[in-house]
């Protein structure tokens, strides 16, 4: 593909090479998600390549967090339980340098969440994905590009606003991913998914920013391609792990709609 | 469709009305159900086309079900946390006069869980579903239509009795759906998800017998479209997914074996 | 199918009748499995032909071992609230003579598992499944054919060591299955739900050795079979329960790569 002619905008298809390294590399990836999102999580790493572990027990994630090498935090259904394993599992991989994407699921509902949320977030995740709602709910603004860049800059941690239209940036870049099917909203978990998709990504390469280019890119141009076959929710979601197993670096950059965008 | 002329007789029908009009509200229904089926449900809830939630934690769950539309309580796998939450979720749900669904699944395994579904069948769920083990467990009774006429009179809820054949009655009305097909009772959960159908049809209209015939029919009707291309439970599932999330009000009242009774 | 003509060796296909007499018995078994796997393991065993229960609360676990024919305790995902009702289930089991598998997994990665699945080990399972990492955590020894007789002699549990071939052995026979694939590493709780199937034939005929041969002959034939038509693990899980409910002990003996081997 020619980086030139394309409507990625030069340089940053190569964002997407980090999809081939991840799935190469097979990068453990252990997962403190919730109850309803574990099993198409575990799925959704195993047809991408990576080793997903799933415990929440307190007293295990530990050892599990020490040999993971990236580790996803998402915030839904959030019991006593994995209140209690979530810093636990943060201490032993913050101990080793290991990167964590922090995804908090309706923390725009629940007070209690949202203050948990703010707290994760000061541990500086190398990536925060959210929607507009939980974006507000957290930050207190509005979800513009600028909000999103702002809370960027002030926690250190690339924000990765999901929503028709998503948006990737860093603080100082910005980048807009226009991929997916109507249907990825009609299946649970598969924001929780793509999450999942992100810290695995964040397992490869030093750039959070491209980590979660790679991962929203990949759920997106894989719901795209799972969505023309597909004869309603319940046949798109295992069409959708399909596509992801399927999935190389090539294919995306080809597919995947996504533009650089000034600095705000 | 001429009601006259069709084995639903007259003017039952319209209770399918209410399917469309829960598609077109698209309302939220929080649901503290078993482990085993939180997925599925999910899943058969967004197909349906109402925006689920499911979390079962006892902090969270008042601000969830405060902002319900309707409730389920499945009792499916009741462990501490969930006896702890289910009463917060209902405080949250009556205060606001939301209509909540009662599925006591498996109470005649364990005496405890008998005990506690009677406990709740005391707040006055809109509807119990319940198989006849279940429902002879609950109420001493043996499942014919008398005694479910009875115990839905003693208690203000519609009682809902699947099986071979379902028996939907408000002590007054009394109806029967002979839908569905041999492979849903191979698949887990397909039963808790009618009962979160149910829930959902609750949130529109004020009738709980039209919101019963109208989820379960709903799930029947759906299960017989989707047998007959399936190869087996495993492709089943799937398919009765994209059949709810095909089925319209039109195609409800057409194909569902809808038999009204004269009030026991 | 002749025995004597067959790569199966004279005699050993006799295993195969354990799964049609499963089948025509539909035991019930309950199971104490991992989060992730629950809705998996409980769709295998009905497509199976069994009739799974999968509460984990402490309070209902004895009422729901009490009345089942075998038991499943898989230690994935061992919170606090497994580890409570483990034990409580095999009281209820262990004083009717009620069989069960033991699946320790991923007893390797933490110390406190293994502790507790050396625990489980002593109070005798009828069947033992794990792969060589797990083993190895559990016994201290490779495992090797000779390692995993020696443990069978030691513990009276039949090793089901699973993995590209799999090894059966009591201590006295043993056995190699070589069936399978790709695929089934790519789905998650594939395994586990193989330790339920196990569990399923542990309920009929008194030779767990013949249990287990039937349990993973059949997941290893029925992974083959559906790997034949699947795009990737998305489809291929579907596929897979669909050919276990397929599966009858003709096509089993005729399909299975079993060998008898000498005695180690």
């Amino acid at each position: 593909m020619d980086d030139a002619a394309s409507p990625s905008g030069r340089g940053l298809s190569r964002a997407f090479v980090i999809w081939d390294a991840m799935r190469a590399r097979a990068p453990r990836v252990h997962c403190l998600t919730n109850a309803v999102a574990q099993a198409f999580t575990a799925n959704m790493l195993l047809a991408a390549g990576a080793t997903p572990s799933m415990t929440i027990a307190p007293d295990e994630v530990a050892a599990f967090a020490a040999r993971a090498d990236a580790l996803l935090i998402n915030l839904g259904t959030l019991d006593p339980e994995r209140r209690a394993a979530i810093p636990r599992a943060l201490d032993a991989a913050m101990e080793r340098g290991t990167p964590f994407a922090l995804d908090p699921t309706f923390c725009d509902v629940s007070a209690a969440r949202a203050d948990f949320a703010r707290a994760l977030l000061a541990r500086r995740p190398a990536v925060l994905r959210l929607n507009a709602g939980e974006f507000a709910a957290l930050s207190g603004r509005e979800a513009t590009r600028e909000a999103c860049a702002a809370l960027a800059r002030e926690t250190g941690a690339v924000v990765a606003l999901t929503g028709e239209v998503d948006l990737v940036t860093d603080g100082v870049r910005s980048a807009r991913l226009a991929d997916g099917h109507p249907l990825m909203a009609k299946v649970t978990a598969v924001g929780c998914a793509a999450g999942a998709l992100i810290a695995a990504c964040l397992a490869v390469g030093n750039d959070p920013f491209e980590a979660a280019l790679a991962g929203l890119g990949a759920i997106g141009v894989a719901g795209a391609l799972a969505g023309v076959a597909a004869a309603g929710p319940g046949s798109f979601a295992p069409a959708l792990i399909d596509a992801i197993h399927r999935l190389d670096a090539e294919t995306l950059a080809a597919k995947a709609h996504l533009t650089l965008e000034a600095a705000p």
